[in-house]
């Protein structure tokens, strides 16, 4: 039973703190993934289906919450569940937590309703002290195990949970130099030379740096357990996880899950071991088992790429150590099985962790897998083939933004490469750039446009800003499941990991390569390289890039995309050569074509400024009569390349000040053009200048002052209409007023338009279908849009210019605050991005609602950059628009974007 | 019955587009004055009271707005009607229209439903040809009369239908040119002096120019009415009249009636006479009948101001010619009779037209007279008093707007007067300009900034814009009721009328006054006098002003208005002296004090500078500490100013840039406080530069990003608070937030501004009353203003910001395109003066209804320019708003529209 608790503070908190799970049964189940995260709704519907997963438990996302409303504290009713768990947990494993003669260890880790990869923190071997580690040393016969667990222990909690560890990026790890210390005194070069004694030894240094630190190691293994239960809910706010969160629109409020379970120990020996795997091939979706795995090590060793690990099957193996179909056979067909039922349970590539302790199948998580898009497409057709899931559910488990990296170059085939190295492929790609060696570099680097390489021995959570802003990521360590291969995939970023002949050497800023013939090869920070990363080659200097191709099975997706979806999908394209490629992408017509564009093109920028700076209507003619063919010409080549789909037209919308020359040369052209002084030119710019050019006299506003310029663009458009049918040809001009905030504006306008077609017409004795509609983007638009609609054959919502109005942000300078906004979490994304429902979506539901109140069949569409965002789509199928356009590379983002919208309605 | 038409293009046109009055009966009433216009119900009206008015019909409103939908073509049946309307007109008369023996004469005149003196045509005397003038001239036995009726007539037909005229400003009437001509020919120097042969060989001489000019004089009388009727249509689109319309805001969609009367002539000889008067004085509001006569005259000649006419009180005569009441004692008897039955019957101030015909007395035209505003307090007091109207009625009469008159400015008591001139006190009021003789220097002039007085012979409704931008008027001919009196009053603007002892040199640009003792005195343009509209004297040089003072009406009627109003009403004060004046003017709290305006005061701009320029928090912290103590002055000065009334501090608002050095100088002090070089300031300056400021990083933006400002404000408030509370004063501030459009943004500044107030309240150890709320001032705001009403005590609407981004149309930049606008009827007013109901008041309707909904009391007030705006208040009424605040000087307007609101309501 839930109710909603009374606690001050803390909405909605159920009674049921904790989930248990274990033994073939759980509290718990896969749907309640957004209460228990993940990894606990993971193991709760393992833990039901009679995976072999060890006993837990999870704490609720919801009292991560709570732990926040309460300013960092803990609900009430918590504790006695948490002992209620682990007393569960005791009896499955027979263990007692804190026994000095037979511990219970529990891992303690952070699982939110999403996957986010190293961004939080964990705790291992939760439970040792001085007591139960010289226990643990008893009962498992290896004291050599218990200490190395526990200088682990200690070293991870006092890191993790007291905050004691690298000062920053530039200091040593304190518990390494220990360890290194500790190494040297002992003449040992390797960790697993050490002795349980000199382990022990470690404890004690680890515990003395945690109290030098101001710190103090908690002994009781209940102290230990809050501890980290904190640190991980406190992990949810830490830097690389928000960074996290915002690169993927994830918000603050979903919180994090925490869960405890039972330590299994994959370190115990060499019939121990510990790997993680994909269901099916993460870069290429191939079916088969992939991944990788270390004998006789913990968990965090293959996914922190220290130690390059072996892979499971055999055929993977190449010249490496043995896989684990070889080397544990019994194991390796049990963990077939379990894979088997898992894909077959969840239907879906998973990603798998597993220990064996001591010749033990131990599955630890469960989760749909990460996959590059080419994966994605190949898994979608298989299982659809396979019959595990239907056409539908292929749609909707579809990422559309993952479509862009099928877009994202490749090499240009037959190029020739000068590979200097090779590692993992480990996720698709080409990428070309400059190496740089520390994120913050590349940060810094990108923010000035360049390129760049990222190159690390590994990376860890905290490299994440560098990540996100290099072309492509290239390791010296690592596997296909390192912290650089996952987090790449999930970005479809180029990345080549476990590149192992190169040396990095970070004060030099430069890597060394070791060349198959001895030679070496110095790439310095700054010299150009390029990654491939489908082959796993990294090749000197800048390698000719071409256009990615689609893979076969995005035909047979975009098949059922488009059978799918309702709304039309179209492009927002200014000049023949954007729409010819538009229609490559699927594209059913041009949302958006803007004429101002074809105004800066050299031979006509000259003539347009002209136009705006002439003394005279006269003057003014003059120089629209030079731009009149020049329209015509661009007109007749978009309505053309996009015959026999519509053309949306937008008639000059920006302020005639952009035009204008800022240079003495070419004002002293134009003087000369309109023989006038030069003073006066500039007297003539300066006077259009204007304090907010967003709201001024731009768009309709200069078609009203100004109807010469607007009676040249509709005589163009429609004299290339005539031509083209005269031709033969279909075509569907429709003419858009920009700016449209009074409907006055759009009758007066509209009746313009009529006359000046009417005249075109007559003079060429023929007739043209076309239509008059306007943008809807200013808020009056909105909420006048009943009266609008008596002189509009549609609507294209103006989005961008919307969400300015709507906000009262400009967009050039918003960048002054809103990544403060994101920060801080006044908002949660960034508007002109994802359009803002509450605002700006809550008014163009209006402006629908009172425009077809009008005209019932209004045509309705979408042209600002929210026509490739998915979720904008959405919105967009919810209110029942006719079209989204947008650029001609998301048209097939945008297909099944809207495909997927349809059918979740 | 009324049905509506199916002719094309023509909304809702009645079948009955004629109406019928006189000898005691009529088809329409008073409650048809906007069918019928003012002119034409008060004629029916009339008529049905007995009173003796010349029989006719009136051709409706919708005719009008029918005419110009079919493009200037009159709709179908209204030829039927007309002459029906003709042939009972006949019947009452006994004359034929066009009947050579006895013929009929009609007027033909336009109304709109509100009055607009002179600002539209008019024709006299229709009917007349050859064959009608000699049989009228039989019939009245006076072939002079006949033929001047005549020539005046085709001079005014010529002119207003046919469009022959003077060409320009420059050109001479060409009218007056053959008639002077005649005069010379004729040795004599008087109109009067021609004789009936003379007047009629120049109808010839007239209608011979008329075709010289490429037009035919009609001698169809039909052709004649027809023609007139058209004319009077198409001069409701004359540009003075537009120019009217858009000064008082009356739309153009109102269209105008026209009136077609039986003519009854006033210059049939002696026992004639035509003039107009107010039952009461129209300056003073004294009760008392007071207008001007003329003996043997047309009505237009009095209107005209070309003769100065007797009074119709023989206490008004002074040493002029005899009074009505000494010339005509029974006329005046019958008059005054008719002037009480009408004031009695509409309850106001009646101005009336009248003529005398052979010593029978008909009235030509009542309305409710324009009055200064002095007068309407006067005569809104006197008629509660008589019981003809009651405290509501009286206060619903009244145009708040007039109260703006009460304020002018008048002549500080005991000042010299250097007195050079006297003419009529024809408007109250004292002005100090500069001597402009030509309406459109006048214009040009004020566009300036210049403070101009238009001095002229006589006015005329060409002059309109002149008068419009003018200070002051000074006519040298025309009385009370001349057109610059009339217009001047419905301005509220200072005039004098009828100044005899002036004489105009317009090619000299200047004008002698000839003084009592003989001496002439030489005024050129540009010299600056003084005009008292009070006393009727013009001054040489600036006479020293003062504010004007209420009248003893003034308190008895607000008596009335603040019983009758709802809503409290508030001022915009920003200092000390501003509450105490808001006060005065009967304000009940400051409903905005922009606390930036205290920011530029010369003490404390240095220490603003620094804190924006500041490169750390810590120097940021340094410059805040120096202005604190004088923020907290400041809000002392106006907490106490105000006490105990509310007083709402908006926080720091405008982008930081607005306050930044541009000198040179400028900049090196504020780098020598910085210690920093000149070249950083400069760099610094430089990065704070907006694209669109307006929609930048201002208000509650900056209270996010750089939290240490507001507070700053925050604590000087509170402080300033806590230090008047252990006075003993009762304050009660209002911390409000500007430019909130994210709930999350009002959330978190909410959580900081009660942070800082409690922090103050601890150190003081007291606790004083303060609410916080924000500006809503966006549109997303009204769209989520239920989320943002979860932190907000109260909602103060910002209409000017609203506005602009409603409309996406920066005021600053506006002025480019509005006034197209305006001229072009794209938009009927400016919406930064009245507030745009359909667009912005929808959000408003909105953001009520939604943030009410969160917050049931929540309290709600307009602080944009709006507030002082009677429309606009009364929108805020209908939409239960708690206040309005507006600038102090409007603060009675606002108490009075607000009265009016409540009780339209």
């Amino acid at each position: 039973m839930t109710t909603t608790s009374q606690e001050p503070g803390v909405a909605d908190l159920s009674e049921k703190l904790v989930y248990l799970f274990g033994d073939g049964t759980s509290d718990g189940d896969r749907d309640l993934r957004n209460l228990l995260g993940g990894k606990g709704a993971g193991l709760a519907e393992m833990s039901s289906l009679g995976i072999p997963v060890p006993p837990g438990f999870t704490i609720t996302t919801e009292v991560c919450n709570a732990y926040y409303d309460l300013g960092r504290a803990y609900p009430e009713g918590l504790t006695a569940q948490v002992e209620q768990g682990l007393a569960y947990v005791e009896a499955l494993v027979g263990t007692g937590f804190g026994d000095p003669d037979n511990p219970l260890l529990v891992s303690v880790r952070s699982g939110a309703r999403v996957s986010m990869p190293g961004m939080m923190d964990t705790i291992l071997n939760l439970g040792l002290n001085d007591e139960t580690a010289e226990g643990l040393a008893r009962r498992s016969g290896n004291a050599r195990f218990a200490y190395d667990s526990y200088r682990r222990f200690v070293q991870m909690y006092g890191d993790v949970v007291l905050g004691v560890g690298k000062r920053d990026d530039t200091d040593a790890d304190p518990y390494e130099e220990l360890l290194e210390a500790k190494k040297r005194s002992n003449g040992v070069t390797d960790d697993t030379g050490l002795s349980a004694d000199a382990l022990r030894e470690l404890v004690g240094e680890y515990k003395a740096l945690i109290r030098e630190r101001g710190q103090e190691f908690p002994d009781d293994p209940w102290d230990q357990l809050w501890g980290a239960v904190g640190a991980v809910f406190t992990s949810w706010e830490n830097p690389r996880a928000v960074v996290y969160r915002d690169q993927y629109g994830y918000p603050a409020s979903w919180g994090t899950a925490v869960n405890v379970q039972a330590m299994v120990f994959g370190n115990l020996g060499d019939d121990c071991a510990t790997g993680v795997l994909f269901t099916r091939h993460p870069s290429t979706g191939r079916r088969q088992l992939f991944g990788e795995f270390l004998v006789n090590a913990q968990g965090e060793d293959v996914v922190a790429g220290t130690r390059t690990p072996q892979p499971i099957l055999a055929v993977d193996r190449g010249d490496g150590p043995p896989s684990l179909q070889e080397a544990m056979p019994e194991v390796y067909e049990e963990l077939t099985r379990a894979c088997d039922r898992l894909e077959q349970h969840f239907r879906d590539m998973q990603d798998i962790e597993f220990t064996v302790q001591q010749g033990k199948l131990w599955i630890l998580q469960t989760r749909g897998g990460k996959r590059a898009g080419q994966a994605m497409l190949k898994i979608a057709v298989d299982t659809v083939d396979e019959g595990l899931i239907s056409e539908r559910e292929a749609i909707l488990r579809l990422d559309p933004e993952q479509l862009n990296e099928l877009l994202h170059p490749v090499f240009e085939e037959g190029a020739e490469r000068h590979v200097i190295a090779r590692g993992l492929a480990a996720s698709p790609g080409a990428a070309v750039g400059h190496v740089v060696f520390r994120p913050r570099d590349v940060v810094e680097r990108a923010a000035r446009g360049e390129t760049v390489i990222l190159v690390r021995d590994e990376t860890s959570p905290e490299d994440i800003e560098g990540m996100v802003d290099a072309k492509g990521i290239l390791t010296a360590r690592g596997g296909m499941t390192s912290h650089a291969a996952v987090v790449a995939r999930g970005m479809g970023k180029c990345c080549v990991t476990g590149c192992s002949t190169l040396e990095i050497d970070y004060a030099a800023r430069q890597f060394v390569v070791l060349g198959p013939d001895g030679t070496t090869q110095t790439v310095r920070e700054g010299d150009v390289i390029s990654l491939d990363g489908t082959t796993g080659e990294v090749m000197l200097g800048a390698l000719p890039l071409s256009e990615g191709q689609f893979p076969p099975e995005f035909d047979v997706v975009m098949k059922w995309v488009d059978a799918a979806r309702r709304m039309k999908v179209r492009a927002n394209a200014d000049t023949p050569e954007d729409a010819v490629r538009a229609r490559e992408f699927g594209a059913e017509g041009i949302g958006l074509c803007r004429t101002e564009h074809m105004f800066f093109g050299a031979d006509r920028i000259s003539a347009v400024r002209q136009m705006i700076l002439a003394g005279d209507p006269h003057a003014r003619r003059d120089a629209l009569a030079k731009i009149l063919p020049m329209q015509r010409e661009d007109f007749m080549g978009i309505l053309r390349a996009m015959a026999p789909f519509p053309v949306t037209i937008r008639l000059l919308d920006p302020p005639l000040h952009e035009f204008l020359p800022h240079e003495h040369g070419d004002m002293a052209e134009i003087a000369h053009a309109l023989n006038v002084p030069v003073t006066e030119v500039e007297r003539r710019v300066e006077a259009l200048r204007e304090q907010n050019p967003m709201l001024g006299h731009r768009g309709v506003r200069l078609g009203v002052t100004s109807p010469e310029i607007y009676e040249v663009q509709v005589r163009a458009v429609i004299e290339a209409a005539c031509q083209l049918r005269s031709e033969g040809l279909e075509v569907a001009p429709e003419i858009m007023i920009p700016l449209v905030g009074m409907p006055e504006e759009l009758r007066l306008l509209r009746e313009r338009t009529i006359a000046v077609a009417e005249q075109v017409m007559s003079e060429r004795g023929m007739r043209v279908d076309y239509t008059i509609g306007t943008m809807i983007e200013l808020p009056r638009a909105c909420m006048v849009a009943d009266q609008i609609a008596e002189h509009a054959d549609f609507f294209s919502f103006g989005t961008n210019d919307l969400t300015q109005t709507t906000f009262g942000l400009s967009r050039d300078d918003a960048g002054r605050f809103l990544p403060a906004y994101l920060d801080q979490h006044v908002i949660d994304r960034d508007p002109f991005v994802t359009l803002d429902r509450d605002g700006v979506g809550s008014l163009i539901q209006l402006g629908i609602e009172r425009g077809r109140s009008t005209r019932p069949g209004l045509k309705i569409g979408i042209c600002g950059e929210h026509g490739g965002d998915p979720s904008s789509v959405e919105f967009c199928e919810q209110n029942g628009f006719d079209y989204v356009s947008c650029s001609p590379f998301r048209v097939p983002i945008a297909r099944l974007a809207a495909a997927q919208a349809a059918l979740a309605d």
